[in-house]
């Protein structure tokens, strides 16, 4: 056993030291799958103060730290491949305080998203960011990437619900960011810069997070749509006439992997693009306008064909063609993009995309969905079978790198809440410019001096 | 005309350098006056590149720059009395693009206030940020101080509706922070780093502003309530049962000061505090609903009277009440307090408040007010006419230490809106860390290298 190892071993007990192969595969990645994981060490601490000192030693052994969460990310942020200590905060994942007054929940950085959630339903309150990977997802690497999700149209992301955020800096120094207030014009918000730095400024390990009332009598359709430009028509229309709570589009090929696995045809009639629409009910003139908005649709040619849920339990079944396409992939291992223009550059982007893909991808399956209502596409490539994995990523990153292109004449960004991690860090120019990245670069040194946070993540120092 | 001067007006036209006194004078203070002016010049910049080109002479010649806005700043953040130049936002004031799709506004840092709320609404649209110096305030100096105001309840802080925002730095660079999307997540967001940081990380240029569909038929009620625990269940009826927009509440000493002024009594009760309630009423439920809460209130004795708006005009005199305060003790230049805890520890705050200002203002009248959904009071101390300002002003900080203890013990904040400047700073120790103050020195120097930003504004660097 090295010393090192040996003097982390005094830190912790050994129990919450792992060093076992499995452990350290299984720690050392997140859901991206193309970067072998090697880390030193998993430490698992339970307290804050356990922090500080894993901190204080890193520094002092010159090892580096990398936070871990629930290791859903899609952009490598979580991965340990270079003899790293991974700090996962599994251990640290008790609730520890609800105010109703000021309908906040006070939380470890440990708990899953799905624990947040269900907290609030029980007190008669809401949790409002949410998405696929809601029961494995902890509430810490959600901040740190900022995580969006279905819900953001009407809700934002996790920085909107951010009262407050307690963060270990890279010198051990505890920080407690805003502490709850709704109005604190107290110098530099550190809590929204923790909110999206990816472990690279500090360790979350304390948050308070803002809940809200539950949305009323939520309501699913599903539509067809004929083609891009009715897509934003109806977006346009069911935005202005009720009050949406999601707008996701999938397209054609994306329907057809879910149906493959398991999922449910919603309707005969097929089509492009399909569009769920999630809405509040809170009165029946809601649901009349919502009819008539279908209606109004129809008429127009922007909607083909569309299906109300009739029950909770349809609602989840439709709900499911929308968020089964990750998981219908997954054994594919697509190559993810995730990218982000403007809503009013939607139409003219994705005609260039798919211009672009229809060029350098004549033979990959590319399949794609998102959250139209934030101007936001999920792109995944799907490698044939006969091709090499290092082929296919090499290929698939040099086309990224003509999307950005792409998205430069947009004004768009490579990527939209997946964050920057490793896997974009290349195309990190295409979007900051270097004057920015340098100063990201000198903030970094600021928080962490040492740089043992998650080093080259985001960015090289 | 010193050397300094002379390369001055080298950059920019002889008539915007303005040099008269009258001029320093007035573009020298905000609304606060106990620090007398004393700027070297004004630079009235028309471009960004003007900026720039102002910054880089301000670097070569060592000397301090000091943005501007509509001054309309209750903590001194925009005074210049130590020979800077002032560099006014005022010839800046175009308003660039309008987005129908994504609904934003992009403007020029020196658009007023109104003049954004109006195009918002010529547009169907509405920027919901809203305070008493809509008129004067502009939106460079909104992001600056993060601005909240009257309706922070329902809508948030004017960070929450910052799509995009452009900024000169301390070294002349300019950085696009954001672009306008929904969802950026590659690395840092300066631009929730900028909001908020009072001119002394870089001069801002330009924002793009996001808006939202405007109030449906909000409607006003003024009520008479008996003490400060019914006044917080009023509250949480309120907010359980309505769809607030603004939760206002202000003492019957503040009134009378209105009244004194021309305001008009809303009926014949008198009561120690009084609330303005304002919400939207899309259909008859919502009207309904609101009769009910004032009637469970009154029965429950939280309420003592109440009146309803008949009329836009009534609804303006009502809202006067609230929003009439400021101006109706300017002429007595009160000693301002502007300070937040959580709402749930309002009541034992507020308690405590009270007993410190019986025991240390023995014989000055305290007036105040303000935003109880928030958390949120303003406090005007008035001079006793005998009282030399200076005696009054000294005497005032002596008791403002205490209040930070005060507000220590209850987790609160020494400035919730105001900002910092130079009024808050002797009290930043007793919100943020000496951990947490190092940092933002560091980061100011990051941003700032040469020190030329709004130099002792916020902390000492």
């Amino acid at each position: 056993m090295s010393d090192v190892l040996a003097s982390l071993r005094h830190l912790l007990p050994s129990e919450r030291v792992l060093t076992e192969p499995s452990d350290l595969e299984h720690y050392g990645r997140d859901w991206t799958r193309q970067y072998p994981p090697a880390p030193l060490a998993v430490a698992l601490p339970e307290s804050v103060e356990e922090v500080q000192a894993l901190v204080r030693w890193a520094v002092e052994q010159n090892v580096a730290l990398v936070p871990s969460g629930g290791r859903t990310g899609l952009s490598g942020g979580a991965v340990a491949m270079h003899g790293e200590v991974v700090v996962s905060m599994q251990r640290m994942h008790r609730i520890l305080d609800f105010d109703p007054i000021d309908r906040t929940l006070t939380v470890e950085a440990g708990v899953i998203t799905e624990t947040l959630q269900q907290a609030a339903r029980e007190k008669g309150l809401y949790y409002p960011v949410d998405f696929g990977s809601r029961g494995s997802s902890q509430i810490g690497g959600n901040i740190a990437t900022n995580a969006g999700g279905i819900k953001v149209i009407r809700y934002g992301l996790t920085r909107d619900w951010l009262a407050g955020v307690k963060v270990v800096t890279g010198t051990g120094e505890v920080l407690e960011c805003n502490r709850g207030l709704v109005k604190n014009a107290t110098g530099y918000d550190l809590r929204h810069l923790f909110a999206g730095s990816e472990g690279t400024l500090g360790l979350i390990v304390e948050a308070t997070m803002r809940l809200t009332d539950p949305p009323r009598a939520p309501q699913v359709m599903v539509m067809a749509v004929p083609d891009m430009d009715s897509l934003m028509q109806a977006f346009a229309m069911f935005r202005a006439r009720l009050p949406l709570t999601a707008f996701e589009f999938f397209t054609d090929k994306a329907l057809a992997h879910v149906l493959a696995h398991g999922g449910k045809r919603p309707f005969d009639s097929e089509a492009p693009y399909y569009v769920l629409v999630e809405y509040e009910t809170p009165d029946e003139a809601t649901s009349e306008a919502a009819l008539a908005a279908f209606e109004h649709g129809a008429e127009q040619g922007w909607l083909i064909d569309g299906v109300m849920a009739q029950s909770e339990t349809q609602a989840a079944e439709l709900w499911h063609l929308r968020e089964g396409i990750t998981e219908s992939l997954a054994s594919r291992t697509p190559y993810k993009n995730d990218v982000s223009v403007r809503v009013s550059r939607v139409p003219a982007f994705l005609a260039d995309m798919q211009a672009l893909f229809a060029r350098e991808y004549p033979d990959f399956e590319v399949v794609w969905y998102g959250h139209i209502g934030d101007g936001n596409l999920h792109i995944s490539v799907l490698r044939p079978e006969a091709m090499a994995m290092q082929d296919f990523v090499t290929e698939c990153g040099r086309v990224t790198g003509m999307l950005c292109e792409v998205l430069q004449r947009h004004g768009g960004s490579i990527s939209a809440e997946h964050g920057v991690g490793l896997l974009k860090k290349p195309y990190l120019d295409t979007i900051r410019t270097p004057a920015e990245i340098e100063l990201m670069r000198q903030m970094k040194r600021v928080f962490d001096p040492h740089g043992i946070l998650n080093p080259g993540k985001l960015f090289d120092s």
